[in-house]
Formats: structure tokens, sequence, C-alpha cells
């Protein structure tokens, strides 16, 4: 396993350093990992948990890191020496991959001495961020496609191999069905799917050799790209012909692939065509510089397609490619008393909740489908044999009175005490839980346009401890 | 050393195979890497190609590589057994990095046995086309930024580890002054920047206690973050007290660094109130959400900023997060025979370049700045005691003559024949490579808005070969 633990930012390695030297290495802090509205979609999936805490179990100086470290001149010797035995000691709750998440709520709850607490804010951010945007965007495109499945190609365009691989992966929990990307597949136990590109049809005299070859090879999973030279002039004909003489040898072909020009219009050509000459049992895929939007597009002119290849445009979150998920201080334990903490900004969406928190999700008792979240105090419960009034976090005028309604606590413990607590899930069963997440939801809220804008509302204790801290904090600046 | 010898789409494994049964797999096919215009800017910076490099030497299979693809069932066993040895021997000749590239131009040219260069596809793409993006936007942010430098500070919203390291990587080569990310800054020697953060105030009674704990901690490397609470009503003016207080202990302070609100404003009057305290030698740093557009309204507006921290919209390469490189089939030599090879497509931008080629780049004699670049054909030279017409590769009705000046041909051999032949750089040098490349240009193709369209010729032989390649495909596809 790579070490990773140099991949923070160095301020958190001269804080660390100045924790060390103002005594304040062991006070416990409670960092809160979240996002803000995201203009891309009104909630996102969260993922990447796992990578995280492999992250935490592997983090350990080297002693090239601590040679690099002491040659930057910027940490005492006694600082270096402690390195030597730095383990994360610390515990994390979090709210599993493949939930439903809104803005604000932690999806990563880190408790830990501030100085590894501070070490790990840039890859936990890093990680987290990065999948949690590509699964929710890969969301977005399996549910613009359904009932079609989509294939995850986007590996070429990756931002490097990393988010090649684990966006590949995070692709796979927010829905898509497998990936082109071998290693992606070797690592997490998926089907690697392809079959050929231009360059084998050019490779060969005519584009009919080429097929039969292929055909040749595979004459059991034989699919064949159609629009290297002239897709309804060229290609879908030899398929037709390969398909023929597959069929008559006993075999059952797959189809064909359209990778360029009007999809919604060669898809109903090509299927008309493949429907005459007896092969309605093929299937027809699409790839291209494909999006929801284009999905939605071509889902209107009833494109003849049944499987998608998606690759740029999922792969790099296109139109928003970051998360902008925070990792900011909550509380800090001085002596066994803890003090809530929060960040006061003159933009209100830049205030912090203070404290330790929990989440948890009122679902309808008759419906199972979720009504609103409270962020609450931890160690708060929410009494569901009573009506409770839910009220908006910035705009207190706005309340809603839920009844006949059950709470759902949303986090797991990932790592008790530096010890991974977190289980091992397989990829497809996280796909299974995100589907099983967004299944407790309204299709208003799922809506790719304009969704209905679901309540996350603050515990009224949890309000009134933010009040009072930001009334204190104007005192404080005031004198 | 990763072995990312997987890192490719399954396809490429499949035409491998496929290439074994036809007893293709020898034979030695040229590919091209390119990119196609980019809406982002009208020219990239070449960047990746070390590490291109460092893929091809490792490439090989290990044993549980091998039992992987064999549980596929997608593979016989005589091809699984070659793969045992399976190393790359081909050549590739290419850009260097940190020059001044133009669409169609193979940044890379691959020349090895077909199944090979088939197998490198996915990686290369994704190596050079992250890298080529971040270093293209990191010449956007710096030209705008300039004369004050710029820092990158990405590592939390990168997507993925190797998004954060390497694209940190590339940003230097398109000239950021280096990083805050120690993992990238160890493995390329280069001084990682940053002091502390918001938490770093949260977690002290007082933001005063928070700078002078800082300052005692780095006194002669003090830079303090201002915003916490409230930037010229509280931030700043315990800056200064805190440089007073290092001033007088006979250390010179760095300056200030401001992460929200309105930059401009807030930089102009805290450069007033630093003056005004005596402290004019130290610096404002600022960071928040900047891309090349905000430096461009912050210079105008004449913000008091000297340096400046450029995240999630760098590493990201926000506006256009992926380059659209290819790699495409330009030659296949066939028993002693080179065929030159293209794509044809309805669409005149999807159309290749036939056959092994070369880039020249044309240089006033007097102002050693570049007119035009020539893609010819390797062999041929350009006479530059004549004068030379050179024409549009699409609208062959727009020529210009050219007269005294000479040609430079763009390549290097990165690896002959299986070996490197690439000299190691360091990424400073590649930063100084770029500021040559950039020199040779005017101002004109270099500004932001409305580039002049710089000239890139196919020579007249290149021409006609692509001429006749067409008219015969259009002639077999009509048969």
């Amino acid at each position: 396993m790579r070490n990773l633990t140099l991949l923070t930012d160095f301020y958190e390695l001269t804080m660390m350093y100045g924790y060390f030297r103002q005594g304040k290495t062991d006070e416990i802090a409670t960092f809160d990992l979240f996002f803000r509205p995201f203009e891309e979609s009104n909630f996102c999936i969260a993922a990447g948990l796992e990578q995280a805490v492999e992250y935490l179990e592997n983090l350990h100086f080297d002693c090239e890191d601590i040679d690099y470290l002491r040659s930057t001149g910027a940490f005492g010797e006694d600082f270096l020496q402690t390195l030597r035995d730095f383990r994360f000691t610390g515990s994390v709750r979090a709210i599993p991959e493949g939930t439903v998440v809104f803005p604000y709520e932690p999806l990563l709850i880190v408790t830990a001495p501030i100085s590894q607490a501070q070490l790990i804010e840039a890859a936990l951010l890093n990680i987290i961020n990065h999948q949690t945007l590509i699964a929710t965007k890969a969301r977005r495109v399996c549910y613009a496609a359904s009932p079609a499945s989509v294939l995850e190609f986007g590996l070429r365009r990756a931002q490097g191999p990393d988010a090649a691989i684990y966006g590949a992966r995070a692709a796979v929990i927010g829905g898509c069905s497998s990936t082109s990307n071998v290693l992606c597949a070797e690592m997490f136990g998926l089907p690697p799917k392809g079959t050929h590109a231009h360059s084998w049809v050019m490779s060969f005299p005519t584009e009919y050799d080429a097929f039969k070859a292929y055909a040749d090879t595979y004459p059991d999973n034989c699919l064949l790209l159609v629009d290297t030279y002239d897709t309804l002039g060229s290609g879908v004909p030899n398929a037709i012909k390969i398909f023929d003489y597959l069929k008559a040898k006993g075999y059952k072909p797959i189809g064909i692939r359209l990778d360029s020009g009007d999809l919604a219009y060669l898809s109903k050509q090509a299927r008309r065509m493949m429907d005459e000459a007896g092969h309605s049992d093929c299937k027809i895929f699409a790839s291209s510089d494909i999006d929801e939007y284009v999905l939605e597009s071509l889902k209107q002119q009833q494109a003849a397609i049944d499987i998608y290849g998606v690759g740029t445009k999922l792969i790099t979150s296109n139109n928003t490619p970051s998360l902008g998920g925070v990792y900011k201080l909550s509380n800090l334990n001085v002596d066994g008393t803890d003090v809530p903490k929060m960040k006061i900004s003159d933009n209100p969406i830049k205030v912090t909740n203070p404290g330790i928190k929990t989440v948890y999700r009122l679902f309808g008792r008759d419906t199972h489908k979720a009504i609103a979240d409270v962020i609450a105090l931890q160690g708060e419960t929410i009494d569901d044999t009573q009506p409770l009034v839910i009220t908006h976090p910035l705009e207190r005028w706005k309340t809603k009175e839920v009844t006949d309604f059950y709470a759902v606590d949303l986090y797991v413990d990932a790592m008790k005490d530096g010890v991974r607590t977190l289980a091992h899930k397989d990829v497809y069963q996280l796909q299974r839980d995100c589907a099983a997440s967004l299944d407790g939801f309204w299709e208003e809220y799922k809506r790719l346009s304009n969704p209905h804008d679901y309540k996350v509302d603050l515990s009224d204790r949890l309000y009134e401890l933010k009040d009072n801290l930001i009334k204190e904090e104007r005192k404080t600046v005031a004198k």
C-alpha cells in the first residue's frame, strides 16, 4: 500500500509543530467533514469512506519522510523524533458509502488529538470530495439513462490514474453496472467491459475482415464497433453479415456499438436494419460525449439504445469538477471539558455548526419515505411518539410539524481509538445500499431539473448553542 | 513503483488477444497522441512525458495480473503465457514537457509491435491528458497573476491523490512557484508552502493568542491568516501587533493571508493599515476561489496582493476539466512495407493525419518569434533558404508566404527500442523550458481573450497523402 502520510498541506505540519511547541498536541479535537450547497445536485451520494479508513489505518511516517521533513528546516528535532511512533489513535463516525447526504451534514466526524486530526484534513477531503463527487454524478447519469444501463468508460480522460481507478469505483456505487478500467475491476472485483476500438478495424484491409477476425476470436462475446468508416452504409451491414455467420455456427452475437454521429437517428436506423435481418436479439451500445442531459434528450427522441458507455463527462464531473467539502473544528476537549467551536463569517452559508453532532433522518411510518433530516447534538434523542416541529436552519419562520414518523441515526463507527470498526463491503453491496437509500426518497427530490427542496433542520438545542456562540463571539470582537 | 500495467481499458486486452490469434502481434504500428481544438485555450503546455516514460519502462504483468486475466475467461492460456515476458520494446518520439503545442500536433509518436502499442493507449492518454490540461491551466492563471506569483493549493479538491500530486507537478511546469502539497514537494524537490489554517486560530482562546503562539513557533517565517473572525476589525490589527512584537525582537515577519471576502477591497485596506503601522515590507497573500478571470479583475481593481494561492479551479481545470487527447493509428508496417493509416469521419475535425510525421516550428530569423508550425512527414526537411508557402490545413485557399525563417524540429527521442533516452529534468528546469517556449511567441497569441489564430500547416506531401487516402477510402466504401 502506498504511504500517503505526506499527502497533506504543509500548513498541517507547521500547525502540528506549533501545537507541539504550545503543549497542545493532546487536546482532543473534533472536526466535521461536510459540504456546502452544491450547484450540480441538491444531494450527494457519500463515497470514499473505505479509502479514507485505509489511509488512516496506514498512517505513519517512514524514515525517509522524517528525513525529508528535517531537510525543510521547519521543524525541531524533538518534534521530528515524535513522528517515528506517530499513529492515528482517534475515532471516526461516518455516514456510510452509498447514502444520500445533504449540505451541512457531516459525512465524517473525526475525534482525535488535535495534532492527528489536523494532519489528516487534506487527504480526507481529497478522498471524500473526489469519490462523493463522482458517485453523485453517476447517480444523475444512471437516473437519466434508466432503464438502459451505464458502463463507466472514462479512464483516458480522468485526472490521473487514481481519478480513473477510484472514480470508476465511485461510479459503480452511484449506479454504473461496471467499468472498462481493468485495474479498477481487478482491485474491486468487477467484471471489466470492452471489445474493440477503431484501430482494430483500421489494422485490417477491410472493415469486414476486421469484424470477421473479431468474431473468430470472440464468437460468444461479439460486439462490433460500426462507425469507423460509414455507420449505416458499411458498419451495420457488415455487422449483420457477421451476425448471420455467427448464428449459422450456433453462437449468439451481442450487438453493435455506435461511437459518433447522431445517436438517436443512427440507433433507430440500425435497430430497424438489424430487426429486418432477424437480429432483434442483438443489442445497441452507444458512447460519445454523453452526460445526463444528452441522455434525457436521447430518451425523449426514443433512441433505440440498450446500454451506454459514459466516459469523460462522468469521470470528471464535467459541469462541476469539484465538490467543495470542508473540514471544520467543531469541539475542543481541554482537560476533560468540551468547548464547542464554530467559524463565524459574514457569509451565512460559511458559518459552521458547533459541537459534536449527529444526524437523524425522519421517515414516514407508512410510506418509509424520508420527510426531513435533523442535525442534532450527540446524545440528543428524538421522541418519535410525539409530533415534532422542524424549522428551517436559516429562515426560522419556516416551520413544519411532523407526525407518524420514525427517526434513524445515519452514522456508523468507522474507527474507534485508532482501530477500524467499519465493515468491509463489496462495491456492488454499496451500490445496493445506494439504491436502497435513494428508494427512501420521493421522486420529486430525485428529478434532475428543479427538484423539490429537502428539509435539513437543526435541533432546538443545536440552534440555541449556535446562537449563543455567535452572540458571545460578537461581544469578544467588539471588545 | 506502482505497477500500472492493468491501468488499461479491457478492449486493449481483447484486441491484443485478437492480434495474437490473427498472427498480427508483431506488425509494427505507429500511433499519434494528439488533441483536437480545445475550448479552454488556443494552445497547450505539453506535460506528463516523464511519467509516461516511467510507466513504459515499468510495463510488465505480475503473476497476479496474469491470474486475474485468466479469471475473466476472455483469454487463451497460450496468450496468457506470452504475457510473462511482455515488455515494451518500442520507440517514442515526443514533444518535450513545457513546450507550447497546438491541436493535431502529436505530443507522442509511438512505434511498436501493435499489441504493445495498443495496450498502452489508455494509460498514456490518462497521464498526458491530465498533466497537459493542468499545465495549460496553470499557464493561464500565472499569466493573469503576473507579476504576482502563484502557489498551487489544490490538494483537498483534486480528483484523488494522483490528481493532486501530478497536477501540482504540472502546475509548477506551467508557472506556479511551488505547492502546498508535501508529498508532491518531496517527490519533485520543491519547497512546500503553507503556514496555518482557521482551525489554528479557533483552537486558542483568542485570535491574538493564536497569532502570538504562531509567531513564537515560527518567528522568522511568520505569515498570519487574518479572516477567521473579522479581517479588518480584528485580524489585521492583531497581525500588526504581532509584527511589532517580532520586529522588536529583531525578526522580519512575512505578512498576512486573506482567504475570504472582497479581496480587492480588503487587500487595499490591509495594505494601508500595515503601511501606516510601518510594515510596508510585509506581503499580502490571497486565496479564495481564484482563477484567471478573477485575477484579471483583481488586477484591474489594483488589488494590493503580492502572492496568490490558487486551489480548486486550477487543480481541476474548472471550466474544462478534461483535455480531449486521442491516440490514433497512423501507420502499419506489414512485412517491411509502411502503410499509412487514417480515420475518416463525416466530421472534418475528426479526420486524422496519416503516416509517420514530425512537426517543424518556423521562427523569424531576426525576431526569434514563432511564425507558424508545419506538420510534415518524417524525413521531409524544410529548406529555409527559400520562401515557403504555408496553407491552412482545412481551408486550402488561405495561404501565406514565409521568408527569413529557420525551422526547428520539435521532437526528442524519449524511448528507443524499449530503452529510455529521455533526459531526466528537474521540474524547475521544465518550468524554465516552458517560459522559454512561451517567450518564442508574440503576446497576441498568449492573451487570454480572443488570442490571434496561430497557423499550423500540413506539408504539401502530407496533404497529398491524406487527400489520396480519402479518395481511395471513398471508392472502397462505395463498393
